[in-house]
Formats: C-alpha cells, structure tokens, sequence
C-alpha cells in the first residue's frame, strides 16, 4: 500500500503541474451588471416593470387550499418498501421513519404557526433584473454608542431562509457596542425568489443580482455570512466587488480551480494538507463520492429529479431530510431516525420544506448546480482570482466535508474558528455560537480597515 | 493543449502500472449457492415455503383499483416549471413534455390492452433462495429437423421484461433449423420479482439466484443474452460457471476492473483505444460525466431517490424516459420531445413503467447499483477472472457509452456485429436486427463447440 500511495503521489503530482501550467490567470471576467434574467414580456411592459421595482413588503400566505391538497397528497402517499434488514440511513433515507414525518406533517405541524413563523421578519420583494427577489430585511433598533452595519445572509441547499431564524433576532440586538441591519434573500430560484428563465445562471450572475439588491436597499458597502451555496456566491461576490464587500464570515472558504482541486485529491491521502488533524479524523475522499451523488445528477439533469420532488411531499421530505441528517454528522446514517431529532426540531425541518413544497421551486432550486458546473461557468475563471476581502472562517467538527481554507485564494484571513460541535447547518443548529462568531469576526474585520487605514 | 494531453497521458500511464501492480489475481470467489434472501419467517413456515417453491403459473393483473388511483394521481399532478428557454431535453426531462404523458397516459392508454400485452406469453413465479422469481418462459414448437436451444434473456434499468416483446416471437420461430426456448426472468427487485430483503445482493449473488432458476426448469447448459445490468449480470454467470454457458451475446462486453477502468480512462483521450474509430466520432469522458448522476445517487442513497418516484406517476415517467431518450440517440438531448417518438410507440413506454408502478419496485431496482459499486461487491475480484465462455458482440452506434470489446476477460470472442443504426435498448429499438444477430451468434457458439469437440 505505501509503494501505491507513492506512485498516486507522482502521479497527482504530476497531474497538478500539468493542470496549474494550463491555468491562466488573467482580468476579472467583465459581467453584465444589467443582465436579464425575466420573461421578455415583463421587460417590454413597462408599467409592470416599474411597479414590480418598487420595494414592496411580502407575507407568506398558507392558504387554506395549499394546506389541504398538501395534506391529502401526504396522507395519500402509497406504501413503501422496507429499508434493507439491519440498516438505517445507509441506502437514503429510512423508508421506516417516513411514517413519523408523514403523520406529524398532516396532524402536528401547526400550520398557522408555521406560517406566522415564516412571517416573523419584515420581507420584501423587489424586481431585480428581471427576477422578483424576496428578502428578509431587519433594520435594528441602534441605542446611542452602538454602531449598525449590513450583513448580507446567504442560505444554501436544501436550506432556505430558515436556515438563519434563530440566528437573526441575536445578530439583530447591540452586542459590544455592535448591531448588525440583516439581509436574507431566498437565493433565485429558491423559495420565493424567482428562477432565471434561460440557462446561464450561475453563482458569479446571482452575484451581479445581489449585489444590485444590496446597492438598491442603500448598501454600498456591506458584509457577508454564508455557508453551503451561500459560500460559494459569497466568494463570487467577495472576488467581483472587492472594494464592496467589507469582510466575509463562511463555514467554507474552499475554492473550485485547478490548484485547489489537486489539493482536494492529495488531501484524500494526506489529511493534513486539507484539516487540522485532531479535527477530522477521515479523509475527504472516503465521503465525497459516497455523498455527491446528488451533486452529480442535480448537475446534469436537474428536472429529472426536481420533477418527482415537485409531485411527491413525501418524496421531497425523504430527499431533502436525508441531507440535514448526514451532513449534521455523517455518524446519523447509522441512527435509525437519522438523529434528525437529536439537532433539530421538526418544526424546523417542515417549515424549510414547506418553503419549497408552496414555491414548487425544487427544479429551480436544483438547476443552480447544473450552471455551477458548466464549462461556461467555468470558464470565467472566478476562483483563479484572489481576493483582498478579509475572511474569517468558521468550522464545525461534524460537517460532511472537510472545506480546506485556501490562502491562494483569500490573501486576507482575519481568523479562524475551531468549534467542538456542529455540522453543516450551523446557524440552524447552533445559532449562538454561530452569531457569536460572526459579531467576533466583524470585530476584526473593523479591525483590520482600521489598522490599514491607519498604515496609509 | 497537445503538451497537456502528454502530460495526462503520463500521468494516466503511470497510474495505470500502479493500478496494475495492485491488481492480484486469485481463483473465484465461492460464493453461497444457496444464500437466503428472503425473510426469515419465510425460511421458517415449510409448509408455506414448499408451496412457494413450487412453479405456479402467473397472470398480470391490472386492478381497478390500481388504475384509478394511477389516473388520479397522474391527473392531480402538480404544475411545473417551464423548461429554461431555449433548451430541450439538455436539463433532463423537458416539463413541456409533460402534458403529453399525462394526457396520454390518463386519456389514450388502453389499461386493458396494457394488461394483455404483458400477458401475452406464459410466465411463471416460483421462489429461489427466498425470492419469488417471476420469468417469461416460451417453449416453442419444435418440428422435425429444428433444435430448440435454451436463452436467457436479462433485461437492464431502467427497462424490463418489457424490453424484449417484440423479439420473443422472432426468437420463438424456427429460422434455419434453429429455435430458442426463452427463459426471460424479471430480475430480482425488479418488477415482478421480489427484491432481497438485506444487503448484499449484487450482479453475483443475482448469478447465483439465476442460475439455480435455470437448473430448476431443467437447463443445465444454456445461452445468455444481456445488456445493461443484463451485460453485468449474464457476464458474472459466465464468469462463475463457465462450464455451464454456452454463449454470451451482449451489447456491452466491458468489463469493471482495474485494466479496464485505464483503459476507459485513456479511451477518454484516445478514442480508437475503444472502439472503431468510424463509429463514433466522439470521446467517452464527454458523456460519461453529464450521463451518470443517476448512477452516482442510485449507488449511494437509492431509497433517497427512489421513493419519490414511487409516490409520483409523472416522477416516474420523466426519471425513466430521460433515459429511453439519451441513452438511444445523444441527439435527442436537442430534440424538443426527445425524439422518443421516432425509436418506440407510447404503448411500449407507458407498459414499461406500468411495470415499475404497480409493482412499486423502484426502490429495489435502484439498489443493485448501491451493490454493485459496494467494497464487499468489488472485493470479489470476479472481473479479474477471464472467461473462456463463447462471446459475441453487438455494437449499436448511437448507445450512449462506447463500451470496449475486453479480450483480456473474454478469451473467446466469435464475433462482433457492428450496426449501422441503434442505440442502447436495442431489442425494443430494432427486434428484427437483434434477433437475427442473436441466431447468427448461437450458429456461431455452436460451431465453436463443434470444433473444439473435433480439436480434442
């Protein structure tokens, strides 16, 4: 084995030369900041148009209807078949625990709490280049020698805005003289914001849309919190508008480029090239491919599988469940239940799908990893580029994959968090540890434009 | 690029003498030929047991029931969201094609027909090793001067007995002094075949199970046909019990171990490595990636995925047709209804997943891919082994993956068909140019033995 290990040694590095020589790094790609994404009848009615501009304030609405024809499909979900004898959520999700889901769905979820819930925050919408986006947006309250800065909130897959309700009335009260004026937009596609309507939509173009949302709310300059899909557009942001992004709080400042990706395989070998060793006591590559599979087909035929999930509550719940289990501690497919119940509450996990089961946003949702993984998307060559935005980089023990912070990347590392528990869904499972350190990281981030400003 | 392409072709050389060098030949692995995969309660009620192993014969039956809750599912399916503009079938199945389906399948399908076409030849259930095995079993008339010969005919994903109506009375009718008696099995988990209730069982566990069905009907020696899991399966029988098959006629004589994998890889680059250079102008690699989600998620969280399919009609349909699509042209990627209508009628495809539905048995299909790319399935080693089984090969031109003729694992090659048309669910596609292949093959075996019969 060790003489194996060798030889995929040389070849990797082999490999990395051959694959570094044929990057080339050049300008920042030239988007268009104007790009539309809308249906060419809204942008040729232009009294639609324009009113659809205006900021408007947004409630979620459960109609009675929705709630009905959702309970009747759940009740009515045909029988399944058993898991494999002796396993748990090794094969997916555990056909036993459907039951359970099921029932609580149809007869506890409360949906008018629920929908209060989703409620709870001022929302908006707001047309932005073609896409009604929705946003959470909460202007504190800032008591004298307190200071209120913007943090743009940035939600992943298969999360939504929930993801950050815990999180958001501790980001949203003075703490050490700071406050934070949060913005959570459903990401297009996702939930309430709309999906593009031609292919190309990637994350450096929901960059673009974004940051207008930002410039149109008043924020020129602004932070950014995100994990999941929210770091990767974090990062897109964070490399497009470096002189706008004040600092960058992510579970994962990993990159996409070819260097990075040489790390990544090499980091399967030898651990400590990607994690501190006394963290992460497995490889990457032993999970990777047992847990992408998802990745895989989402990026290559998206409405495939977005359309069984669109049609089938109880399949949308298996699909999306089976992600908080194992990516909240990949020792829960071992667990009967998943130990969904040990991290979160159910309310949470139906309020999450419930955001997508009354968008039918799931294909949407699902088509951003195809325009992720396109060579056209590719071929901007964003992660070939550094940025200076300082970045403070949180990571939890339990999350699926090791996310290697990349100092090629993220010439500015403000700091690093090392937490003894969480997983991938941090600011859903714990939401005080996970404003803790963001309110510690954009300390340092004032910090660190203090000292520069003094340095000139 | 052409100094890149070097530089991959080293690194790839070098991984494939370590890959090589890690490659141990040792004999088969002994498998069970007896292992239970059924319940224990089952292996425990003999009297129960013994009436189950028995060959009963066995009708298709479409309940009423069964159909009106079909219907109103299909009809009560959810609106989707239009595909994004421009493309076709490029995102997997185009929601535009949606209605059609529905509408057809609800409205133009005649369930009555459906139900005697799948009950237009003789089929049986009997247990083995704790399954009821469902199969097709034709014995043709065999008049003076005509031998009849046993086939075995396996079906693949995600396709079925189905797959092979139209050329079971070719196959069935004497044709230069030839006939074949069709044994047609619906693979354990699929259908109408009951699928193991543990883990474990994959392509040579099935080898087992379909080997004792035969030896049960009186076939101590018999010919095989396979594609697909058909391919993977009917080459594992020829692997284990080389004395006992008499030819093997596939689609897919590739094999999946480590000599096999370099050379796919490399085939990646080079295609004439592959395959004839005429008969395909494109690489492996291009759609290996974009065409294999499916097969990456079904490995690693089958229940995930197959659930949701089983709880939606319309799931169901746009997951199996995408493939019925792609896999027999890549061209239909582009085309707006994914040029089904030009290969099949509706009637095929909708009796095809009629299968699957009322038989709920996505779920158990989807797992043989989980056993398949499994460690315990992979240390078997059982394509380290060559075979010494008769092989012929027939090439469709338009099936989705070039799939390389090994002759390091099939010693004995007769001969090779290279189409000029097909793709890869070839039977259904074109039954007439199939089943004229199929009796030039077995001549072929036949003469193979005849000769080596004199050699001796």
């Amino acid at each position: 084995m060790a003489k194996l290990s060798m030889i995929w040694g040389l070849v990797l590095v082999v490999g990395a030369t051959a694959w570094v020589a044929n990057a080339q790094s050049s300008g920042l790609p030239q988007l268009d900041q104007n790009e539309w994404w809308g249906s060419q009848v809204l942008l040729k009615d232009s009294a639609t148009l324009q009113s659809r501009k205006t900021i408007k304030p947004f409630h979620v609405t459960f109609s009675q209807e929705m709630i009905d024809y959702l309970k009747r499909r759940i009740s009515n979900h045909r029988s399944y078949v058993p898991p494999l004898e002796g396993t748990a959520f090794e094969y997916g999700f555990n056909p036993d625990q459907i039951g359970t889901w099921a029932d609580y769905w149809v007869n506890e979820y409360n949906f008018t709490t629920g929908e209060s819930v989703l409620n709870q925050f001022p929302q908006y919408k707001t047309n932005v280049q073609g896409l009604d986006m929705h946003f959470i947006w909460v202007k504190p309250e800032v008591p004298d020698g307190v200071t209120s800065v913007p943090l743009l909130l940035l939600h992943g897959f298969p999360g939504s805005i929930r993801e950050f309700f815990e999180a958001i009335p501790l980001l949203t009260t003075p703490t050490n003289g700071l406050v934070f004026e949060v913005i959570v937009p459903s990401l297009p596609g996702y939930g309430f914001s709309d999906g593009a309507v031609r292919p190309g939509m990637g994350p450096a173009q929901i960059a673009v849309i974004l940051k207008n949302l930002m410039k149109k709310i008043g924020h020129q300059k602004f932070y950014i919190q995100g994990g999941d899909w929210g770091s990767v557009i974090g990062r897109a942001i964070a490399t497009l508008y470096q002189d706008d992004v004040l600092g960058f709080h992510s579970t994962a400042l990993t990159v996409f480029n070819s260097c990075a990706e040489i790390l990544n395989l090499l980091g399967g070998y030898i651990a400590t090239l990607q994690v501190e060793i006394h963290q992460y006591n497995r490889t990457a590559l032993t999970n990777i491919a047992e847990e992408t599979g998802y990745v895989h087909l989402q990026a290559t035929k998206p409405d495939s599988v977005g359309i069984s999930l669109s049609d089938s509550p109880i399949g949308l719940l298996t699909y999306v469940l089976e992600k908080f289990s194992t990516w909240t501690h990949p020792s829960n497919r071992l667990r009967q239940d998943g130990g969904l119940f040990n991290h979160f509450t159910r309310e949470q996990m139906i309020d999450n799908l419930m955001i997508y089961w009354m968008t039918n946003s799931m294909t949407t949702a699902m088509r951003l990893y195809a325009e992720y993984f396109s060579r056209a998307h590719r071929g901007l060559g964003l992660d070939e580029h550094p940025t200076k935005v300082p970045v403070w980089n949180i990571k939890a023990p339990n999350d699926l994959f090791p996310q290697p912070l990349n100092k090629m990347k993220f010439l500015n590392v403000v700091g690093v968090t090392v937490l003894n528990d969480g997983g991938h869904f941090l600011a859903l499972e714990l939401p005080e540890a996970f404003a803790a350190d963001v309110f510690k990281a954009v300390e340092a981030f004032k910090k660190f434009h203090a000292n520069r400003r003094t340095d000139l």
